[in-house]
């Protein structure tokens, strides 16, 4: 079946297998996993479910760590609009890799990617800054170390980041990023100048140390594209090129294969009501029979109900609680409106304790955020 | 005859005349001189000869003025090496403007730009900024107002220009460079999204002001292109369109159309030595007969005569003395050697009188940096 996936545009049912060899990207195989464990002590559960299933030299990223060369970590956000859970991924798993590895963390908020890559949104710069103030927040509030991150909007830290990402656009020819993004003749200059800007904080950390730092992007898989092309550049910069590892999407509530700022109906944003999440977690599709009776006769697939999918991403870390969610759909035991209502709950829960910790954080941002 | 004039390369004997249809400017006629004339008092040379000889809108930037509405002046100049003496032509008119009319001046050194578009030099970065850092003290020292004068160097001053060009950049499209610049698959994306950062300073005084304020931006015709490309953009922004005023290039001492920077032999340095500066005026091109009898007498032709053009140019402001001189050439009263060892006087006395006003300048060069 046909799929797409680019930084713009997911399209059709993605087969990740297919993706991995598409991208030249590598699995996170069990021998990885358990290296990686060595130093962790355990594996977040989007490891131990494979929603971070891929990588770019993780190995040499370890090999480095293991002889005392301590890696920093840098992924971020290009807001279009209010975030949904979906935008949360990369953002739990390095929070949890900083912890982990006490690593310092950049965070890339490039406010002027959508104002390129959307202008038939027809929004101005100014609101694509305040969305990714918000949306600021909300990463920060993510349990981030203030004292080991650094939060920031491209424009507002345009000094820093310019002077660097002049060097890599010298190193970028139009064919290039044409071929890498399909931008054309219709695009705008700014699009296709964009990657630049995104690869610079895969090795400002190298510029400011005076020497070469290891960097690891955690990342949603359509963003590969822009480290395939930047790779090789910040290479023959002379800094190390970035280890990557790729997490999938979360799907929508309907099932497309990723959960989408702007389908307000099947996506659900961190400022949604718990009204709106009940109504819209109840409209979900699942993985059960047409009826009760044969649902309980045959029981359900959790690889199709969202229900499940949701408690797999993000509802339920714990491995044991979400197989007998998972055996409950297949025998049949739990009914549709149930299982939904359940996790409407426990999406509410998290949505409240998540408002909490933004409100909590919202005094303190210039704790985080990096201005010239 | 064939010739080529754009900001990277001006090519064969150019055709002023011509030159005015293809770029669609117009003539600075004698009614437009004699009404700049009324609020300056006098006509710099540069006016009088028609070495600055063409203009867009400068009637509606006239009307703007005599309505109370003051314009401010924009500039600039991206170094590849040092300076020469070609490169002053705009700012001894703009300073002269500045003086005049009471002018805000913007002065951009864009040190990014010729890192991309002469990729093939092989220059780092940091070079370029070193350049342009000297340009800035050189520039500065033709006697700018450090009061109503800034100076920014693209790197130092981006996030102050960044954030506008982001949005100069989401209105031009990759065919509108491609056929205003000829650039193609093989250039860098940096390059082609250069036009935006030099269009900023041309609205950036509105920006600041909250309000629109007139620009006018004495330069290069080779620049033009520019804002061929930026005026539009600017308009649709809310802003008004810049009025330009442009000058002629400064022909190479053998007669190239325009002096430059890469050829060492027939461009004179602001920082060449008294003895290179008559070597290299001993051999410049003359308009002169081929013995001193011949001269004698048929008499020269001051237009083929780089000696009479720099007099014109740069090195005799004094109508009548310029006129006596190039009278003594069409009369073959005076000697190509005697003529060249005059100018070659008056172009060290010149350099002489400039070294000192930079030496002066360079301890306060932070009343002119604009640096974010």
């Amino acid at each position: 079946m046909a799929f797409k996936v680019t930084p713009w545009k997911v399209e059709g049912k993605i087969d990740y297998k297919v993706l991995e060899e598409q991208f030249g990207i590598h699995d996170l195989h069990p021998e990885l996993l358990e290296r990686l464990k060595k130093h962790t002590g355990e594996l977040h559960w989007f490891l131990r479910r494979k929603i971070v299933f891929a990588q770019r030299e993780l190995p040499w990223l370890l090999d480095e760590y293991e002889k005392g060369n301590k890696f920093y970590l840098y992924t971020g956000l290009a807001p279009s609009g209010p975030m949904h859970l979906g935008h949360l991924l990369p953002f739990m798993f390095t929070q949890w890799l900083q912890e982990k590895f006490d690593c310092e963390v950049l965070i890339q908020i490039p406010d002027e990617e959508k104002f390129w890559a959307r202008q038939n949104l027809g929004m101005k710069l100014d609101e694509y800054h305040k969305i990714s103030m918000d949306a600021a927040a909300n990463i920060a509030a993510m349990g981030f170390d203030p004292k080991k991150t650094r939060i920031f909007l491209d424009t507002d830290y345009a000094k820093t980041l310019y002077r660097q990402a002049v060097k890599v656009a010298g190193s970028i020819t139009y064919s290039t990023v044409k071929d890498a993004f399909g931008v054309g003749n219709d695009t705008n200059i700014g699009w296709i100048f964009y990657t630049s800007m995104q690869a610079v904080p895969a090795f400002l950390k190298s510029v400011e140390a005076g020497h070469n730092v290891p960097c690891l992007i955690p990342l949603g898989v359509d963003q590969d594209v822009h480290f395939r092309v930047a790779r090789d550049v910040i290479g023959k910069l002379g800094y190390y090129k970035p280890a990557i590892m790729h997490n999938m999407f979360l799907p929508s509530l309907m099932g497309e294969a990723k959960m989408s700022a702007s389908d307000k109906n099947t996506s659900i944003y961190l400022n949604d009501t718990p009204e709106i999440v009940e109504k819209k977690v109840n409209k979900a599709l699942t993985g059960q029979q047409d009826t009760a009776e044969l649902q309980k006769k045959l029981g359900g697939n959790p690889d199709k109900c969202m229900v499940c999918q949701y408690y797999k991403f993000l509802f339920e870390p714990d491995d044991k609680k979400y197989e007998a969610i998972i055996n409950a759909e297949k025998k049949g035991t739990m009914l549709a409106g149930e299982h939904k209502k359940d996790l409407a709950k426990r999406i509410n829960g998290f949505l409240a304790y998540h408002a909490k910790r933004v409100d909590a954080v919202r005094g303190k941002m210039d704790q985080f955020l990096a201005v010239d």
